[in-house]
C-alpha cells in the first residue's frame, strides 16, 4: 500500500499545480531572471490561467522539442555518428572486407574526416551498416549497450550526461503545467527511445524522429520486427511538420530548436491561431559549452538569427541565460 | 476557481481509482456477466494489483484497439467508403469527365457495386480523387462537414452514433485502470481524427492509421500541409505490429480487434513476456448487428476463428456477451 499512496500523492501534487495558472516558475532555477525566461513563464501564464483570453486547453498543450542541440549537446559530432563509428569497429572482425572498402576503411584507421568525405552517400552506407539487419529488440540493446560505456571525447561524460540542466528544468516545468512534451529531432527515433524516458521523462509514443523502415516476420513461431536497410522517413527542416503531422496530428502551441533544421518546425508552430512559443538555443558560450551558429557544418544556425526577431521567436544566449549548462551528474 | 476545483476533484477520483486495483469492473454494464467479461476483469485486475506477480507499471499499460468493426460497425461497408462515394458524388459538378470515365461513372449512376469491380486499383484512384489535393486543415472540415449530415443507410444513425456501448464502457474501464488506449486502424488516419477524441476520448497523437504522403509548403506566408495523391502507409495486417513500433514505440500489453486483418497485431501484442491479453469481437447478431466471418468480404475473420483458442484470445460472441449493442444517442 505504500507504492500506491506514495504514486496517489504525487500525482495528486502535480496534477493540482497543473489546474493551477502559471505554476512553479521556480522550478527554473538554471535560467537567469532574463527576458528569455521572463518570455517563458509569462506564455505559460497566460495559456493555464482559466481566465485569460488565451487561456488553452490541456488537450491542446503540445510542447516539441528538436533534441541535437536543443536538450543534449551535438559537438565535436552528432552523438549518433559517435554511435556509428564505434559501431563500425565492434562489427569490423565480421566484416574483414572494410579494411579495403571506403568509408569503412578510413573509420577504422581512425581518421573519420575521410570517412565523411563521401557525402551523404557514403554516410547513409554507414547509417545502414550498422542501424539495420537486426531486429528492433537487438537494435535497442546495441544502443543502451552503447550509452552505458561510451564516452564524450572532451568532457569523457556519458552521452546521456550531455544533456542541458535548463531543459531538463523546462521539460518539468511544462509538464506541470498540463503540456505534453513531445521530441521531434532529426536523429534516428529507435535511438532515442531506448533512454529518453529515463533522462528526459519522455515516452516511446511522445518521440518523433528519422526512421528506417522494418518488416513483421515469424521466425521460429517468434513474431519479429526487422530493421531493413531502407530509409522510410527523415525527419528534419520540412520533414519536421510533416513529422508532427503525422504523428501527433495537432499543431503544437510550443516549439524549441536551435538551428535552420528546426526552422520549418517553429514556423509551423508560431503560425497557428491563438497564443504560440517559438525559442531557439543560441550556442554562445565557448567555455562552459560550444559556440557556433552560421558557419557551423553542426547545428548551423543561419535563417534562424536572421529571422527570429521579426517572428517574435525567443533567442536564448547560453552564456547569459543559463547560470549552469550541463545537468548535474547523477 | 470552480472550473479549477471540478476539474481537480474529477482528476483525484480518476487517479484514486487507476492506484487501486482492478477498480470499476462496474463500468462494463453492456457486457453480460459471461467468461469473456471475466477474462477482461481478471486481466486487469492481475496486472492493476501492486503485490500481484503480474503487476505492470502504468507506463507500460498500453491497449491498442483497431476501428471498423471492432469500435463502431463496419457494414454493409466501410464507413470511409460511403464517405469516399458521397465525396464523388459532391465533387462531380467539378469533374465533368467523371461521368464517363470508371470508376467514377458507375458510382455517379449510384452502382456501387461495379465501382468496386475495379479492384484494388479502382479504390485507390477514388480514394487518391477524394482524399488528396487539399490541405490537411480542409480535409478535416470535410470529413467533419460529412459526419454532421451523413447517415447510415440502414438505421439513419449519424456514423458516429455507430459505435459499441460495450467497446466504449471498456475504453473507459481500462483509462480508469491506468491504461493508454490507441486506435490502431486500417481506415484513413486523419479520416479518424477529427472525431475520436469526441466520441473515444482518444486523441489525435493516440491514433496509428493509414496515410497519403503530405507536403510542407508556404503559400503566401502561410505554412500548409498539403495532402498528396500518394500512399505512404497501409496499416493492416503485417502493417500494424510495423505501424505500432513506429508509432507508439513499445509493444501493448492489450489487443483487441475483428478481422484476419488484426491477427498480427494481436500475435504481437501477446507474444510478449509477461501478461498478455488479446481480444476478437465476432459479429453473430444478426437481429441487432449483423453476422459474419468467414465468407465475408468486409472484416472477414477465418484464420482468427481457427486459432483464437490455442492462443488464449477471448472470442466476443456480440449476441451472448453484449446485452447492448450500439451506444445510446446523446
Amino acid at each position: 500500500m505504500k507504492t500506491r499512496n506514495v504514486f496517489f500523492v504525487s500525482v495528486v501534487l502535480t496534477l493540482w499545480n497543473a489546474s493551477s495558472s502559471g505554476f512553479a516558475a521556480d522550478l527554473l532555477p538554471s535560467w537567469n531572471p532574463t527576458t528569455a525566461r521572463e518570455a517563458l513563464v509569462n506564455f505559460v501564464q497566460k495559456v493555464t490561467t482559466p481566465d485569460s483570453p488565451h487561456f488553452v486547453q490541456v488537450s491542446e498543450r503540445i510542447a516539441v522539442f528538436d533534441n541535437d542541440g536543443t536538450l543534449w549537446a551535438e559537438q565535436p559530432m552528432y552523438f549518433q555518428a559517435a554511435f556509428i563509428f564505434d559501431r563500425i569497429k565492434q562489427l569490423a572482425p565480421k566484416n574483414p572486407g572494410w579494411k579495403q572498402k571506403e568509408p569503412f576503411a578510413s573509420v577504422l584507421r581512425g581518421d573519420v574526416k575521410s570517412a565523411l568525405a563521401g557525402g551523404k552517400k557514403a554516410f547513409l552506407e554507414m547509417a545502414m551498416a550498422t542501424h539495420a539487419g537486426m531486429t528492433a529488440e537487438e537494435f535497442t540493446k546495441i544502443v543502451t549497450q552503447w550509452l552505458s560505456t561510451a564516452k564524450h571525447p572532451t568532457t569523457r561524460r556519458p552521452y546521456t550526461e550531455m544533456v542541458y540542466q535548463p531543459m531538463l528544468e523546462l521539460l518539468t516545468y511544462l509538464r506541470a503545467n498540463g503540456f505534453k512534451t513531445f521530441i521531434v529531432s532529426g536523429g534516428g527515433i529507435e535511438f532515442m527511445r531506448p533512454w529518453v524516458e529515463r533522462v528526459y521523462g519522455i515516452p516511446p509514443e511522445q518521440v518523433v524522429g528519422s526512421s528506417i523502415k522494418t518488416s513483421y516476420e515469424v521466425r521460429d513461431e517468434k513474431p519479429l520486427i526487422v530493421r531493413l536497410p531502407e530509409l522510410n522517413f527523415i525527419d528534419d527542416k520540412a520533414g519536421k511538420p510533416i513529422g508532427i503531422h503525422q504523428h501527433i496530428g495537432r499543431r503544437p502551441i510550443m516549439a524549441f530548436g536551435n538551428s535552420d533544421g528546426d526552422f520549418e518546425m517553429l514556423e509551423w508552430t508560431t503560425s497557428g491561431t491563438g497564443a504560440r512559443f517559438g525559442l531557439l538555443v543560441h550556442h554562445t558560450d565557448a567555455e562552459r559549452e560550444w559556440a557556433y551558429d552560421r558557419e557551423s557544418h553542426i547545428g548551423k544556425l543561419d535563417r534562424g538569427l536572421d529571422e527570429a526577431s521579426a517572428r517574435n521567436w525567443v533567442l536564448v544566449n547560453m552564456k547569459k541565460d543559463w547560470n549552469k549548462i550541463l545537468a548535474k551528474t547523477p
